[in-house]
Order: structure tokens, then C-alpha cells, then sequence
């Protein structure tokens, strides 16, 4: 089965439960709308694919990380886009969920989704008990304090704080969690997968500063333009155009140079370089050519 | 040590991660804001007494396991008392997170609590990986979808629903995974006190409805009026103020009859007996005196 409809299967498995009997119909909704259709699940195929290179035996449990950490990034979105934060109408080409169904549905969508992504861990660690403590910890690390999604948004209600650590939290430490719970998933050492999980991350920021200057709202499915109106940071703001571009372009190369050597090595590769392809914006490439 | 010191200790433990270096302070204090100091910590009092009940002989699992069940009753207060929802301006005698901090930390704390709720199950899991599966599947199931915090909460979206389903999603389901997880933490089988958390966690809802008509304020910590005034439904709107006081004494009468056979029957029996008495508010009891 290729990873897509692996990711999509487990994404259905773990959100079940939104529309299960004695479920609030309004919520469900809510919830299926935050997670389907989904982005790249960029996330998710990096989980996989890393759990592949490293020898995977039991599939379920890497889908199950996989699921776990997608959750948390559709969660992350939905409550930036809440009112009191970016206030966004859009996301995904479609109306936010905020838009759709409410404030009130909208925050506990959010709250339902990060308890679904560890309740879909917590059952695919009755088929492997021994690996779960650890997947647990790295995912949670990530979204949480002192330096996961949390911790990296509330640096935008601080009034001065470091570029590279507020991207670090809000961003990438969710990539890193994707790579180094893959090799956990596959019973292996995660460590070695850190240092992918970070670039890719980083370079996934900065392609997404990119986008909000010179990106288009209908590519990229939500409106540009945001980190200006808000006085939010950005590599862009910091560096410019020119050079959030090279930025970018090392951190493409520093994540093919972080693969570790391994049978699974040149499919990765191919990610990474499908990845980077993706992540800069088509008018980008058009003036640069 | 006894129950309370163990708990206060192991959410301090918890939380540390909201002030470890690195971490925005605003949101590190906004977190500690929300759990200290707390209420009557019932439900990890609770979780206590069970697992002592079924004979504990790992205390560090249990703790744990109270201790998340306590961080996701703080994170539902929190998202609670939110503008969009309540807007309360106070909780537990003191302003509430988002007025004390603003809303974009407040919704940020209650994420926060969520997976820092998870976090510590992991952590303890690294002792204990043969109960992590089973404890992550009850406390998540108490929280989420379709039958958790979060589905109750929902539920007061919704034009038309059961007032005993939405209560013992809201406030019921986490005091049945609270006796549950007490058990499971001390390697027992939980069914037998699912009865025990469902009869105390109705009770208490009760209890709460008779005290947002009848209580004081100041006593409580919070404003009282609020189920009127918001259109919430009630034990009290349902059956009037006499009928939801004979409804608590049944179900009190109820929980300590579900109290398994067991060498720790008898501290359970004084501890719902002591919350029966701490839930009757005071002007109620000097009338019916």
C-alpha cells in the first residue's frame, strides 16, 4: 500500500470516533472538516518513510505515530486560525473551521484532536507496549513546553524573543518528532534522524515566509501576506527575499547531507528533493528562471 | 506522605516543563496560573484512593496517573471560562487565565495542559510499559470524542440533546476514568469501579448545578447564576431545586454502595462521605438544618 493511503487510512481510523454513536454531530463535523482533505501530509510520509529506511516489521504502529503527529499539526492549525490569533477566513482552499462552525467548535476541535492523536498512540501501544513510552515522549515534546507548537505560538504574545527558537517550536520541532518517531515506530535508535527533522523543518518555515510575501492565496490555499499585517516574524523580514531564498536552498542540501547512510537513504532523497520542489512558490520559480 | 502532598508534588512535577529554560514565560506563568493552587483535587484524590484500595505497590505510576487526570480538569477550565464560551472572570476565588493573561494564552494553556497531561503518562510509562496502553486509552477516552469533556462541551452547541448524557460527558467521564485509572495504575482490572465514578462524577455535576443556583460566590470561587443566565441546562432547571438535593443524596447513597469489597473500602467510604459534605453548599444546609 503506498504511503498516502496509508496516511489517509489511519487519519479515518483515528477520527472514527468523532462521528461515533452519542457523538455531538456538530463537533464531529468540525473535526472531520480540520483533518479531510488534507495538505501533503508532509508530516506523516516523512514518519513513514524514515520508519521504512530503518527496517520497519509492524506497520501499524508506525501508521498510528504518523496519524498522531498529522492530529497535531490539523490541531496547531485550527487554533492559529482562531479569531484572537491570525484570525484567518481560509485554510486548505476552504473556509477555517472557526468560519464554518463557530468559535466554540473551533476551540474544542482543536482540544479533540490533540486527545485523539494520543488516544491513537495509546491503542496502537496495546500491539507494541515496549516502543510506546518513547513515541509518546518525542511526539508530546514536540507540541508542548517548553519548545514544541505551544510553547513556539505563544512566543508571538512575547515582545521579544529569537527568530530561530520561535521557528524551532512552531515548526520544526514537529518535523523532528516526524523523523525521530519513524525510527522509533521501527524499534530503532532515533537520534541519528534528528538532525533531518530539524532542517526539514527550518527549510519548511522559511518556504513558508516565502510564500506569504510572493506566494499565491489560491496555490497555497490561505491568504498571504499575513506576517506583515500581523507584525509577525519572518525569515523574509529578517534577511529579505534574496536572502530567505538561499536560506532556503541551504537548508534543502543540509537535509539530503542529515540522511543517515541506509538502505532507505535514496527514497528519502527523492522526498526531500519532491519536498523542496513543492515548497517553493510556482511565481518564485517563474521570475527566477 | 499523604494523598494531597503527593499530588501537589507530582503536578509540580508535571508543570515543570512550563518554566524550564527555553520556554516563553508568559505562557510558562499563565500554565502555573491555571494549576496552582487548585481546588479540592478530587479526582486525583480519587485515582489515589483506588489504586491504595487495590494495593499500589508502584506509587510513581499512580501519581502520574493523577496527575494528568488533574492537568486535563485544569485544561477544561480553562478552554471553559474562555470568552467564546462562559467568559467567566473568575475561577477557584481568583480572575480567571484569560482574564488575567489575555485569551490567545489562555487557549495556549489549555493546549499546553492537554499535552502535558500526556507527557507525564509517558513519562511514567518508562516504569510501567505494560499498564501505559491501558491508562492512555481510559483518560483519553474520558476527555474526548464521543463521549469525553471535550463531547460534552459540545454538546451545549447543539439545539437538542439529553441533559444526562451531556453531564456525564462534561463532568462524569472524567471522574469514572479517575476510579479506573486508580485501578488500572496498581495493576488491577478497572471494571469493577467504573460504578464508583459514575455514580460520584453525576453527584458532583448535581451538586455543581445546586450550587450555581443556591451557593455563595466568595465559597465557590466562581459566579453563580450562570446556568440561567446562559441557557445551560440543569439538574436544577429539570427537576427544580428540591428535586436536584434528592437526586446528590441518591447518588451519594449510590456511590458508596458501588464501592468494590476490599481492605480499602473503609477510607473510600470516609472519602465520598467528605465529599458528600463538601459538594451541599452551606446556605442550603443552614436552611434544611
Amino acid at each position: 500500500m503506498d504511503a498516502m493511503t496509508r496516511i489517509e487510512q489511519s487519519l479515518g481510523v483515528a477520527v472514527a470516533c468523532a462521528e461515533a454513536p452519542g457523538a455531538p454531530p456538530g463537533l464531529g463535523a468540525a473535526i472531520k472538516h480540520a483533518v479531510f482533505p488534507g495538505g501533503a501530509r508532509v508530516r506523516p510520509r516523512l514518519c513513514l518513510a524514515v520508519a521504512r529506511a530503518c527496517g520497519e516489521e509492524d506497520p501499524e504502529v508506525t501508521d498510528a505515530a504518523a496519524a498522531a503527529i498529522e492530529l497535531l499539526h490539523c490541531a496547531s492549525l485550527v487554533h492559529d486560525d482562531l479569531p484572537c490569533f491570525d484570525d484567518a477566513t481560509t485554510r486548505r482552499g476552504k473556509p477555517s473551521v472557526h468560519c464554518a462552525f463557530g468559535e466554540r467548535l473551533a476551540v474544542l476541535t482543536g482540544d479533540a484532536l490533540i486527545v485523539m492523536s494520543f488516544e491513537t498512540l495509546g491503542r496502537a501501544g496495546q500491539r507494541a507496549p515496549a516502543r510506546l513510552p518513547q513515541l509518546l515522549v518525542t511526539i508530546s515534546r514536540s507540541v508542548g513546553m517548553p519548545t514544541g507548537i505551544v510553547a513556539g505560538q505563544a512566543w508571538e504574545c512575547e515582545s521579544g524573543f529569537s527568530l530561530a527558537e520561535y521557528q524551532r517550536a512552531k515548526t520544526g520541532a514537529l518535523f523532528t518528532a516526524a523523523t525521530m518517531a519513524g525510527a522509533v515506530s521501527a524499534g530503532s535508535d532515533p537520534s541519528p534522524w534528528r538532525g533531518l527533522g530539524d532542517c526539514l523543518g527550518e527549510a519548511y518555515q522559511v518556504a513558508d515566509d516565502i510564500r506569504d510575501v510572493c506566494g499565491d492565496a489560491q496555490e497555497i490555499g490561505k491568504p498571504t501576506g499575513r506576517d506583515e499585517a500581523l507584525g509577525r516574524p519572518s525569515a523574509v523580514g529578517q534577511v529579505g527575499l534574496a536572502g530567505a531564498v538561499a536560506r532556503l536552498e541551504r537548508l534543502v542540501a543540509g537535509a539530503l547531507d542529515a540522511i543517515p547512510a541506509c538502505a532507505g537513504a535514496p527514497e528519502l532523497r527523492k522526498l526531500v528533493l519532491a519536498e523542496a520542489d513543492r515548497l517553493r512558490p510556482r511565481r518564485l520559480v517563474r521570475r527566477v528562471a
